[in-house]
């Protein structure tokens, strides 16, 4: 697997209009990777293939968290949204023998955070969140940080999400709870 | 004991300042008390004391709850903030031989929340941040909604204390975020 087989991939299972946030989220986080040395193949292959499992039904995503020996059950319980990070990463580990925990666990994490992130994972979470085509009031912050200080831009994008969800009385995954903590404490 | 009796062993060891924000809280969830039909006496002296070792010592509350077999460690690395209620009920327990949990559960949970509060719990919290003597944005719909759903009222202020901490990168601790997403599920 590299990064053009990624997207190629990534292009059979999306809808255009998706298939090109995931181009520009590949693009700002090998743009990301460069700037703070990280590995430009993992960021690469986890970015294109983040949404992998975005578009496909619910039922098949829960399937997939059910019959997982060691995803947890409970995200079964949160919002549907945090669904295709994990089944996508399982669903990929599979189709694709992806082996390497770093790609796996920047797919898997990209909508929640977790403490405990690596490099890789912190820059496909923010990627994400600032990638050109987005446009919301915490973004331009968030983008700012990005390029000065990737563990505040972190901090302040999952204070941000945490924000957002409790303004649409939505609930808040504990992992998204834990990486906030995280980053705030060093 | 009880609630007159509660006050009084507040004002020994509190300013009077301070003793007069216990007051109206105590004011505030016995009114609370009686319109959600909760127990008057648990309520009442339970708010009596829930600022009881708010002006002890850190270290004094620091080694009661390193002491204390029941009381999670992690406390000590969050907000020093949050160590006067669990410690607070340690030491109440202890001094007034209060065994009743629901009194104990009061005083130790009302800074942070937690899942699973009683209605006497709810009542203490939500009493301590809407008395009369607070005055900042978030209080006025906390008390509005206060008299109309008590649930709905906690859920809001655990989402505001949340936002309010975050917004002075400071640390959450995690009976809050549980406690706000168990109020946020029902």
């Amino acid at each position: 697997m590299n990064v053009e087989l990624a997207l190629a991939e990534s292009k059979k299972v999306l809808s255009n209009k998706r298939q090109a946030h995931v181009e520009r989220v590949t693009e700002e986080a090998l743009h990301l990777a460069k700037l703070y040395n990280a590995n430009e193949e993992h960021v690469g292959i986890a970015a294109a293939l983040h949404d992998y499992a975005k578009e496909f039904e619910k039922t098949r995503l829960s399937k997939i968290i059910e019959s997982s020996v060691h995803l947890p059950k409970d995200l079964l319980m949160f919002n549907d949204e945090l669904l295709h990070g994990p089944a996508g990463a399982e669903l990929i580990q599979r189709k694709f023998n992806i082996k390497d925990n770093n790609i796996l666990n920047a797919i898997r994490y990209h909508t929640t955070g977790r403490a405990g992130m690596s490099l890789e994972e912190k820059i496909v979470f923010l990627a994400d969140y600032i990638e050109p085509g987005r446009d919301f009031p915490a973004v331009y912050k968030s983008r700012e940080l990005a390029t000065q200080n990737l563990n505040e831009a972190c901090r302040y994008t999952l204070q941000e999400t945490i924000r957002f969800l409790m303004s649409k009385h939505q609930l808040i995954y504990p992992d998204t709870f834990h990486a906030y903590n995280e980053l705030t404490k060093n």
